[in-house]
């Protein structure tokens, strides 16, 4: 028969801290503080497993669990003396749920069961206390009333209100025993005019109420909601920890508190906390009195009078501090703790690894390693990669005030202010005067890259967290907020609006990145400190990963920031960005609208100088790494001309008529760019683009080796191949051109041609096209468009519904969907290592910056993954984490 | 050491007519000919692997060649009793490339060599004919000059048009032996000039070098491209035949003539052909004189004097009549023969099956049956499917003159003819008042289908084979000409221009959907004769095969096509085409519309009755057969208003403003329509959708049941599925609602549930989607679309290219890409078998009605496929000879 209580506590522990899955994580750690021998109530769990037999029981509990449950009751009476439902000195107890992962304040909890109209007198005589007896008994019945019975809480809400009224009292401490005793009569009434029985005087009864209600909560309709949120299965159930109540309002030598072992917001070694005098846990979190210090230096900085814990209670703070010490050296990490002094006894409620910001979990983790409490890879495994973010990029100060006009989605991290504008080109011109710039757009597409460029930060109407406003700004690492629904934009008359205020080009606004908020002004950032400890942290993750980190960037700039922080070469430059330059988008005009290859060939020519230029550079800043170039991937009519002025200008470089223009460009649409004329496409129908591109590339090349600098190792990617005959015929024409470079320059340089790996017929042909291949980039951003069928440009119209329903566990633009993606991602590993053993392995979309996604990278061995500069540290981090974990 | 020379003729064959991997097709034919003893003339034939291996050693020959090909020429010295090079009596040989497929024209020959200044006059001597002589071996020196020695043609043309102006004469005829020896010598001069060497004299110098024309012809470019369109492989390479010379030319008991076995054309079984007396081969082609009928019969029908063979050369005819039933009796197949008579002795040059148009070969295959030549199971193999589409559509008479003033591609086979309308109103307009017309668009829209059912043909200047234009109308059953490039379209002045001609509205046009030919005024027809052969054959067909066909079809009348060419049920009914309805379109307008859930239920509560009476229409016809509806799929900006006028009915309809629709259809707009909100996505996010079109279903299908029609089997079918999740929401809200249905009606009837697999993802998924799903139906379009990452409305940009680069061997929205998609097929199939072998398994892309794709289909083990209307039998005969075919 398989076991489902648990006992713990005063000597006795049936578990401890490993067994989370069966204990939940409260259970486990009250079992586990019981066995090292710390002051725990006794008491007893119920097991998961129970939760989900009692659901497939229709609701009903196992006869078995009776005599279980019965076995547990015996153990608390035992090491308390007392018994329940005893009338001269009655056992009370706490029925709590406990899951395997916190689910804060979505699952119930019933405190001081096992009163009933008899034992509360008992109470009162055995505590010398009769407003407590009475006091926690209408607690109790309030509680079950709402919980168990699911009576409306307002009415007894209603009713204690009423209570203070006639008596003329505003608050609950001004009752006293007799009023509550009244309370607690009325309260029997209310009970029976809604449920229509008398309150249940049986304190079994009221056990196996609260049992039931426990497990009840845990299909909620809150709780179901929070699960999906937060990817909790539904089939781990939870956990009811039954426990002897003990109380903080006994008396001036009763408390109750909470604390943290370390700062939870700096990671400063420094107990933190906060406890009231004569108080339940309740009353700390509620919020009606002020909670004090624990720590009289805390007290002290603060410069608060409320006297501290340990000036209050010296003995019991000097017993504290010990259990704190023995928590930490026992679990090894800072720990987030509830206590209760009863009549000047500790007992200890809880105690978990403690929330805390990125900061603290970065000095925490480096000061315990330090202090030889965890080894370097274990303080590499405490820090939450995605949690780096905060570190990384400008924050607003937290002591600035601010109004926050509007909320959009945090889709790029960072705080910054500037003056509004309302196109890319004003934002470049005002940026280029030294002015700083917010550009606002409904939404953002290619032609406006030069103005994020330009701009500090970028804020659209419309659009996700994987809109081109959000990809392109994550990875120029400028602060984005995207999808302001609020915000309504009228380009001409250059304003937005929002709520009642009216904004126009030139006003200040600040946009926080990291949480969304648009405010009016300018609010006072603070720059981010790449401390001693993000290096020291950065440094052990390196000793532990196997994985490369490449980053995303074709802009000098960005090339040099992914190299301050750690990129070993670049995994995915972008041609076409170079190409929406202002000085040349003319160029690249012509060059499309052309009508033959010649006029194609007269446009290229004059272009061919500006992209080795940008080579040069991207060359000697990143020099002797691997440096991966695509060629020139989105669909032509991305680089169009929209308005007349640029039809004009474009007509009068080419030599036509706007009308004629306009007609091709017109033909050029296309119903789904997404699946058109682009990537290789082009190379193929179009040779002399890629001709000229890969010229570029070998000139620059050859011309840094020259220069003396170190000598770039240029990867040549192909885009959107299908099939191994795409790949071998620009290979071909890549090769020649590198021959007729190196014979012209009389110097030969190392390069590779490879692919990306993006359509799901290419994963599928892995093995063909490695005969062609040096190396395989997988391009996840629309190898997921591909596979699930999904334009991430029209995502957001179903996709958020579809993670809320669960039907994609998370967004599978953030982490690869590993089962479906994923599995093409493997056999396109394995098809294409069969053929070529030493075949280089990478990933270049926004997942390479993901940690789920470079854990899934680490278990299917890749060799590297790109990010975006901004998310160099993070893929580092994440990457010796996954190394470490799969040990 | 591997041969390579094979000998033939006179009693000796060291190959037969299974050798045409190595031999070549005509080789293998000369082989099999000469060993069951017909008069071939004696030769050799150098294998294919000689040309490839002639090509890897750098367009040189391997010494051991030269022993072989010397045996060779033995071989026919010792047949013929003639010696190669012999001053007094030379033989003389032809040298003729054979590949294993027929190039006709591609390739090249040498006729007459061994001729030289001295052999020349051996010959004169032996035949006793100067003239004759003289003019082989000008003959021979005009085209060993053109193939081997590569001099321009014209030079040679030009000297003898100079000697018959000389002569004053006009004909060839008309030049005597001193002539033509005169000219000879003019030649010789030609060739020195151009060559800069004389014409070789040695005999054995001129063989090698005729070798080598022939397999350098193999690499020529007009052949690759032959090769490329017809889908050869290039690495089949050409054999050689060298074979010694007939003449028919040498007086009035020589002649030369090709001849069929049965009438090509019609398949009536009686001898075909045309011979000429006193000629060569090439006379007959050149069409210089005018051939003669083979029969007398022939001859009287035709009305012709010129003498029949049959009534000339009695003897000989007897002898070739024997042939003709041997050579058909032997290879069990109509024949293509070509033969030379010189002085009486009748000797065959070629043999081969004989090519024939889909009337005549239905009309073969049934009659060989009969004759008990063939089994029903190789007639049903003889038949082409694809050839069948000529014979179901009303073609043009080819008797009637025609004005072609434009060429598009044949998108949907047929003939029509109607007056041109420009839009798809009107169209529905003039043909409500019993006009024909042609729909004559740039491109059509989901927007234009009810004209393209009103009209006769249809007419677009832009698209390609798998445009909607085209798509759309091979679904219908309606002739298409697309992509008719030429052609300029002016909606506003309702005028289409093309070449110099100017059509308006109401001017008469035809159009043939099988050639893309676009003709003037009204050309005749014939109505498709689908007579007796036809049915027989489908009857033998179906015997044979394992698939079943059914059909893709929505309306009543493509419904009864559908079953009177034989369709099994209904594999895709799709749901969206009955929302285009002119009655229904503002409803489904209003519902997409709506701000909320309620105003979609008012606006679904309209549609419901008209869909279900849809529905009850359709399960009357299918009476007892499966009918698979899919939900409805695309996006839903598809229905949306375009012009004010439709805007304005809407709004009015629904309440609204123009303003406001406007800005709505503005959020509606999709950067990628194919991969955005569509298909079980609304059902996800828009429940309410899905549950009216289950409901109009089941009400149908109970009101079928009830009227005591026989009950139809609905298979509710959910397009776009990537997860199991969603199939799992969506089979529950069916479910639910076929329940409620059910007992509203008190009566209930068998469904099934089931999906399209047309996402990469659900192919991979299909195991756990298999658990959801009672059959899987491969929507190859998407499922190609999203593999290949290729948009079927925008490939046309790029997909020729590919297809002409040999990169798709074919296009793949044609033929299924079995590499790529069809390993995804296969997955799914083994996957969803696993989980549940009795998965019913179909496929109804455009594949379906493809021959080759029907042939995967059967070889993976589909349980059927699912076809257009008019393209049901050829499913059917193409289904029959896989299964044959897989024995």
């Amino acid at each position: 028969m398989t076991r489902h209580v648990y006992r713990f506590g005063e000597g006795v522990s049936d578990g401890g801290k490993g067994d989370k899955e069966i204990l939940g994580g409260k259970g486990a750690n009250l079992a586990e503080m019981a066995a090292i021998g710390l002051p725990v109530p006794p008491g007893f769990t119920i097991g998961t497993p129970m939760c989900l037999l009692y659901y497939e029981e229709g609701e009903h509990f196992p006869d078995t669990l009776r005599a279980e449950v019965a076995q547990g009751i015996a153990h608390i009476e035992l090491k308390t003396g007392k018994k329940f439902g005893d009338v001269a000195d009655p056992l009370l107890v706490s029925v709590r749920s406990g899951a395997r992962a916190s689910m804060p304040g979505m699952m119930d909890t019933v405190l001081n069961l096992g009163l009933n109209d008899e034992t509360v007198r008992g109470l009162a005589e055995a505590s010398g206390d009769p407003r407590f007896a009475w006091d926690s008994y209408r607690r109790f019945i309030q509680m079950y009333s709402d919980v168990v019975l699911g009576l409306d809480h307002g009415a007894f809400e209603e009713a204690l209100e009423i209570a203070k009224e006639n008596k003329g009292v505003h608050l609950d401490t001004d009752l006293a025993a007799e009023d509550w005793q009244a309370l607690t009569a009325r309260y029997m009434e209310l009970v029976e005019e809604l449920w229509e029985k008398p309150f249940p005087q049986d304190v079994h009864e009221q056990l196996w109420g609260a049992i039931g209600a426990v497990f009840g909560s845990w299909q909620s309709e809150r709780a179901k909601i929070y699960r999906r949120l937060n990817g909790i299965p539904h089939d781990w159930g939870t956990a009811v920890n039954v426990q002897a109540m003990v109380f903080g309002n006994m008396g001036e030598t009763s408390a109750t508190g909470v604390a943290f072992t370390r700062d939870p917001s700096t990671g400063e070694r420094a107990y933190y906390g906060e406890y009231l005098i004569n108080a339940q846990g309740e009353d700390v979190v509620a919020g009606i009195r002020t909670p004090q210090y624990l720590t009289k230096s805390a007290r002290e900085v603060a410069g608060a009078k409320a006297v501290s814990m340990e000036e209050s209670m010296p003995e019991v703070f000097a017993e504290l501090s010990r259990v704190f010490d023995l928590l930490e050296r026992h679990y090894r990490d800072m720990q987030d703790i509830e206590f209760t002094v009863e009549r000047g006894k500790l007992w200890m409620l809880q105690t978990r690894s403690g929330k805390r910001t990125a900061k603290a979990a970065l000095r925490i983790a480096i000061d315990m390693a330090g202090e030889g409490l965890i080894s370097e890879q274990e303080a590499v495994l405490r820090v939450d990669p995605a949690a780096l973010d905060q570190l990384l990029h400008p924050t607003l100060d937290p002591a600035a005030e601010r109004q926050v006009i509007a909320r959009g989605l945090p889709a790029s991290p960072g705080a910054a202010s500037g003056r509004v504008v309302f196109d890319a080109d004003t934002a470049e011109k005002r940026s280029g005067l030294g002015e700083k710039v917010i550009l606002v757009r409904i939404e953002t597409s290619p032609e406006d890259i030069h103005g994020m460029h330009a701009a500090q930060g970028i804020l659209t109407a419309r659009g996700g967290m994987t809109s081109h406003a959000a990809v392109v700004a994550r990875g120029m690492g400028r602060p984005c907020v995207s999808g302001a629904g609020s915000v309504s934009i009228d380009y001409k008359a250059k304003q937005m609006r929002v709520g009642g205020c009216e904004i126009g080009e030139g006003d200040m606004i600040t946009i926080d990145g990291s949480t969304g908020e648009v405010m009016l002004g300018e609010v006072p950032t603070v720059q981010p400190e790449l401390v001693g400890d993000f290096g020291t942290l950065m440094s052990w993750a390196d000793r532990s990963r196997r994985l490369r980190v490449r980053t995303n960037a074709e802009t000098p700039n960005d090339c040099r920031t992914a190299r301050e922080f750690g990129a070993e070469g670049i995994g995915l430059c972008r041609t076409e960005h170079m190409f929406f330059d202002a000085e040349r988008i003319t160029s690249v005009r012509q060059m499309i609208l052309a009508e033959n290859e010649a006029g194609r060939r007269a446009a290229l020519a004059k272009l061919l100088p500006e992209q080795r230029d940008d080579f040069e550079q991207i060359f000697a800043i990143m020099a002797g790494l691997p440096v991966t170039i695509r060629l020139l991937d989105p669909p032509l009519h991305e680089f169009l001309p929209h308005s007349e002025e640029e039809f004009a200008d474009v007509a009068s470089a080419a030599g036509t008529t706007v009308d004629l223009l306009k007609r091709r460009v017109a033909e050029l649409h296309e119903f789904n760019p997404m699946l058109g004329h682009r990537g290789c496409r082009l190379g193929i129908t179009y040779p002399e683009i890629y001709e000229m591109q890969a010229r570029a590339i070998f000139e620059a090349a050859v011309k840094v080796a020259k220069s003396g600098g170190e000598t770039p190792i240029p990867e040549v990617m192909v885009p959107l191949v299908a099939t191994k005959a795409e790949l071998q015929i620009i290979r071909a024409l890549i090769d020649r051109t590198a021959r007729s470079v190196f014979e012209e320059q009389e110097l030969s340089v190392d390069y590779l041609v490879g692919t990306m790996i993006e359509l799901p017929r290419a994963a599928l042909m892995a093995g063909g096209i490695a005969e062609e291949a040096a190396f395989f980039s997988f391009g996840t951003n629309d190898l997921t468009q591909t596979t699930l069928g999904v334009s991430r440009d029209d995502a957001s119209r179903f996709l958020t519904v579809y993670v809320e329903k669960g039907i994609y566990a998370r967004d599978p633009f953030v982490s690869i969907d590993e089962e479906g993606v994923g599995e093409l991602i493997s056999i396109a590993t394995e098809r294409g290592r069969a053929v070529k053993p030493d075949l280089k392995l990478g990933i270049c979309g926004e997942h390479g910056g993901d940690p789920v996604s470079v854990a899934f990278c680490e278990r299917i061995g890749l060799d590297y993954v790109s990010a975006s500069p901004y998310r160099v540290p993070i893929a580092r981090l994440a990457a010796a984490q996954a190394a470490l974990r799969r040990g």
